[in-house]
């Protein structure tokens, strides 16, 4: 009866086979393979992209974990020949310096042998490749080995040249995005497309800051803030899962290998919960971000200043020209000598890496008053527990040492960011501002050793609190960013600071966005990559510049019915890459887009078959299968600048051409866009 | 001498006053002048929109500050009047029920009377409005004190209802930025621009979220992911700006009022942060995302069903067309009733209000643990220490209570949506999902009484990190969005779960999103409101189909030589808003574009003076100062619907003329857009 039932069901719907007939059951078999196949195709049909984004972040963990655990490696057996070395100065000061600077000068000579743009954070070029422009080979997989083997060098020689790992890093990500997006076209077998590339590379970026960190909510709005201006949340669900592959990965891995007991933050801190910090202390955290904010548009205008002075000056130039290892290895020994701790590293606490840093500068005691009557002697090795011996020093107290820190770190990381080598500049830039805050902290614990009284409660000040904040501030007023702030929380797994931070970061971005550009944007100024300036919120005068005032009105339009001899003397005499194609000379109605290239081919190909006597023209090579572009979207010369701006941030456009009534009569592109918005800054001088 | 290097000075740059020499060290007067000008300067500057969007939040957190302490007096005077009142059942049953009954009548007539539109949470009417469609009056200043009271009230019943505040105070909030953003046009002189006001909105709507959760990161990003597809950084900054202001000055005012010591957050968990889980129950986690996954897509089907039957049903149809008063005592006698403490109340602790909730399903410890040997009694009120009681009873036990719990409030949910009163639906949904995940925490703490062996240690089960999981990936999956899991850390101040609260409202979000539309996406399709379905990232289909296969080809020129009586009967026989104006009829060229309440205007005012000879046309009533709008956007047919898609999406469009060569050969708007969507979906049968 069961099987007769089946073979009915099965007769109305697709026909039941014989040996489905002979197995027990069949319509529960059914059931079971529909089932099974309806959860295939869901899974599959959920999956295309989700496989290829939980891929990308599970590699980026495993390549990150295993850069930090062969970087531990090698720091960790620097420290046992500096150790073992004996006393002698001279092999101690040796051992500490060649390490450093036989590393760097290797990573500059092997990432730049391989590809000469490999050096450097990566981030400005990702900004420029995510707004539209292609920066040939840059994101080739080819120049991953390079990235990685100079990354990995730079960062084995520790804190002495303290550069971090996040803007290669980010670097290597959206490669390896980049590749499986190609891997993914080929496999799926659609045509490449554009803005399914971009969506994977942003997903990239967001992942490589989030397998740095393990955070990825700070991963994905950091990505989104330095990356672009513009941000569909489709892409931020994306980024979010990749960068939760990723960071969950990367903390498994370590479970793994026993260094931790469970995923857990990577700067673990214990602030007070009930009571972290009294109401008066907003006051002071909002001090912080104003002296943050200042102190980033300082660092800015040296650091660009002193980039553009090594491009300039012919010293510097020619040896950068010609033999930067050489200039890396001088570097490296200026910065390895200084930060030697028998000499002046002892003042800058030097022994310490860059995570043991943020460890002890985000404690919870305050050293001042800690050593306010007792004077702990210099352990000689860095103790694990009491990491902030190592900033204090009995005459120069700890005021001194941070003092002196930061001013060494200063001009030494502006020296640093010069290097051509692959290196982070994120991570220096947050132990600096942590530094800072640490300093305020220290002096207010000091200022008010019971605590700041309100409402008739006193509790001691954290000066830890103030390194937090200063670290989120100081990046964030750098890299003009917010979500520094939610990295710091993610960073040390509490979030009860959630307000006074925020208020620090934002004090300090009001500043340092209202002086100077940020760090990225600045390279990319003095790198002199393409970018699209910005048009700020309160222009509201580009609503009033239309595209008329500001578009090219020179453009070279090829007409259909242009002569051959016309055509090859307009292409050898301009370089524009697209031409626009019109109906006839005389009408000028546009129609379509000929890209030089294609153009030229045909013409080549048409050449040998040029009789003298016939007239040919444009038309002719076109029907011959010159292939020409739809023009998809065009601007009117009413269109306002700000709606012109728009579209090229939102679509990541270079070119478009006006029409008006149909007729081409203009072009705009970034340069344009660029001199009109500059215009509205500075409106130009009456004639 | 001084004096006379000042005079120099002077002399050189601006003109020195004889006045100005009279007094001691002019040059030093002039210094501080100058700078406290330029400060002045400097600040007004970066001012304009800061102090609207300062003013906003701290607007917004005044209001919901009063609001929470009005409403709080009002709870206080009914749990007073329910404790004194007696011991006799009837009075007690009356004074719990009367209550709600006459508060939520009462804020359903008194809305209701003033604008018929203020009832529900509002976000899916905002979320339209951002999109560009202009909904009348719907953010008009005078529906704020309908809302006001209205909310009030609902909010006064309690947890009896069991109904929330952030949407209806997102519209509040959005109200106020709209009100704002017309004084700023007014002061500043400046045309009033809709991009300018769209970012206002933007910011508000971030307020809004901001200062009910004191929560200035979760604000921001859940009213991106919740309102728009698209968000500029700029937006987001301001945002940021704005909400922290209003965040800041919430939990401000409630140190102010001596509630709290310091700024803190709003439910305190003290979660362990050495160990806070083990590796294993990260299984545990995601598979709680996905039972809230699944659960959420029952809730979103069930509510929308039975929105729709009250609306299909005639006799719930026609009371709430006759008497929305009644229909909301109804349904709160209905509620109230089945909450009566001594009665089915005592098994879904309805004695607690909804925050009472949240602190006692994030409690630390295991309750199935602490009862298993002991059966504490119940206590004659809730005891503010324990408040878990509340969720025990002897025979029922922990299990008992909280499944009922999810049973009862599952459809009490849906019934308390369909009350038209002003009021949120968030906070319910994030409270279900604690209890859901407290529910699966304390069966886990049964199961592994000791704690998951992992690595050799053992921790115990914290149950409270499960409801916290569960809470953010119910409410994620209810309204798809991922920044819930923020807001759990932000409101309990630790961020110890990072990772896996972020994989269980990924979890959740993946399975609500491929069944069922958002919570607020149902909400517009129920109510009919305007909306423009977006293109799932694998559609890639949508590349291949271009504006010619879908766009609109009937549409209705106006050539500047039609005669005024072809006009008039054109104006007259459509009702499209603007109407296309050609160069001839002959050639189609597109010029321009009239808006038809400006031609009917124009016309009528032409009509007097027609000479019956005279053969006019359109032409005259232009010269004659009917404006025409030029046109800044057009499509071609090549365009392809993804690009056209992100246009409107990008550009708050809703209607788009498409020109080939010129000539206006068809439209696209928000319809067509529509149709050629769901065509991607559902490919149209062969004929």
């Amino acid at each position: 009866m069961e099987e007769l039932v089946g073979l009915r069901e099965g007769s109305s719907g697709d026909p039941v086979t014989l040996q489905e007939l002979w197995g027990p059951c069949p319509r529960i078999r059914r059931g079971i393979r529909d089932g099974l196949e309806w959860l295939k195709q869901k899974l599959f049909r959920v999956g295309e992209d989700w496989y290829f984004l939980m891929t990308l972040g599970v590699l980026m963990a495993l390549i990150s974990y295993a850069m930090n655990f062969a970087i531990g490696r090698v720091i960790r057996a620097h420290k046992w020949l500096y150790r073992e070395i004996g006393d002698s100065h001279l092999l101690r000061y040796l051992s500490w310096t060649v390490y450093p600077v036989a590393l760097v000068s290797f990573s500059s000579g092997f990432s730049q042998s391989i590809t000469p743009f490999s050096g450097g954070s990566g981030i400005p070029e990702l900004k420029t490749i995510l707004s539209g422009v292609v920066l040939e080979d840059y994101l080739d997989i080819k120049n991953f080995g390079a990235k990685v083997v100079g990354l990995s060098c730079t960062l084995a020689a520790g804190s002495t040249i303290f550069l971090g790992k996040v803007g290669p890093f980010v670097h290597l990500s959206v490669m390896i995005a980049a590749y499986l997006g190609c891997v993914r076209t080929k496999t799926i077998g659609e045509p490449g497309n554009k803005s399914k590339q971009n969506e994977m590379l942003v997903a990239g970026a967001a992942v490589g800051v989030a397998t740095v960190f393990a955070a990825p909510f700070s991963g994905v709005l950091f990505s989104i803030e330095v990356m672009s201006s513009h941000f569909s949340v489709w892409d931020y669900w994306r980024g979010f899962f990749a960068a939760t592959c990723g960071a969950f990965t990367f903390r498994l891995l370590s479970v793994f290998n026993s260094e931790e007991e469970t995923i857990t933050c990577l700067f673990k801190t214990s602030f007070p919960v009930d009571i972290p910090y009294d109401l008066p202390e907003i006051f002071f955290f909002v001090a912080l971000g104003a002296i943050c904010g200042v102190l980033s548009c300082a660092y800015l205008f040296c650091q660009r200043t002193f980039l553009g002075f090594t491009k300039t000056n012919w010293f510097f130039s020619k040896l950068l020209a010609t033999s930067k290892p050489l200039y890396s290895a001088l570097a490296a020994l200026v910065l390895a000598s200084i930060t030697y701790p028998p000499g002046v590293g002892r003042f800058i606490a030097s022994r310490l890496s860059m995570g043991e840093h943020l460890d002890s500068l985000f404690d919870n005691n305050s050293w001042a008053l800690m050593t306010r009557n007792s004077s702990p002697p210099w352990p000689k090795e860095p103790d694990p527990q009491n990491l902030w011996l190592e900033w204090y020093h009995p005459r120069f107290t700890i005021f001194g040492t941070l003092a002196f820190f930061l001013v060494m770190k200063f001009w030494m990381l502006i020296l640093a960011t010069t290097i051509p080598i692959p290196a982070g500049y994120f991570m220096p830039i947050f132990v600096f501002g942590a530094a800072t805050g640490r300093l305020l902290g220290e002096a207010l614990s000091v200022a008010f050793p019971e605590g700041i009284v309100a409402g008739g409660v006193t509790n001691p000040i954290v000066p830890g609190a103030y390194a937090l904040a200063g670290a989120a501030a100081f990046s964030g007023a750098v890299t003009h960013t917010i979500s520094t702030a939610l990295l710091a929380f993610e960073l040390t797994g509490q979030i009860v600071h959630a307000l006074p931070v925020l208020m620090a970061v934002l004090a300090a971005n009001a500043i340092a966005q209202s002086c100077q550009p940020s760090f990225y944007d600045g390279t990319i100024i003095v790198k002199k990559l393409p970018y699209l300036p910005w048009i700020r919120g309160r222009k509201i005068g580009s609503h009033r510049v239309t595209v008329e005032h500001f578009m090219n009105r020179t453009i070279t339009t090829l007409a259909k019915d242009t002569p051959l001899e016309e055509v090859v003397k307009v292409v050898t005499s301009t370089d524009m890459a697209d031409y626009p194609l019109v109906e006839s000379t005389e009408s000028q109605i546009l129609v379509g887009i000929v890209a030089r290239a294609q153009l030229v081919q045909a013409l080549q190909a048409e050449s040998p078959s040029w009789a003298p006597g016939h007239q040919r023209c444009l038309q002719d090579i076109l029907a011959g299968g010159c292939p020409t572009a739809p023009v998809t979207l065009q601007l009117s010369p009413e269109t306002s600048l700000h709606q012109a701006h728009h579209l090229f941030e939102l679509l990541n456009l270079q070119l478009l051409f006006v029409t008006s009534r149909g007729r081409a009569v203009g072009s705009v592109s970034w340069a344009e866009m660029k001199k009109a918005i500059s215009n509205l800054t500075n409106p130009p001088a009456p004639k």
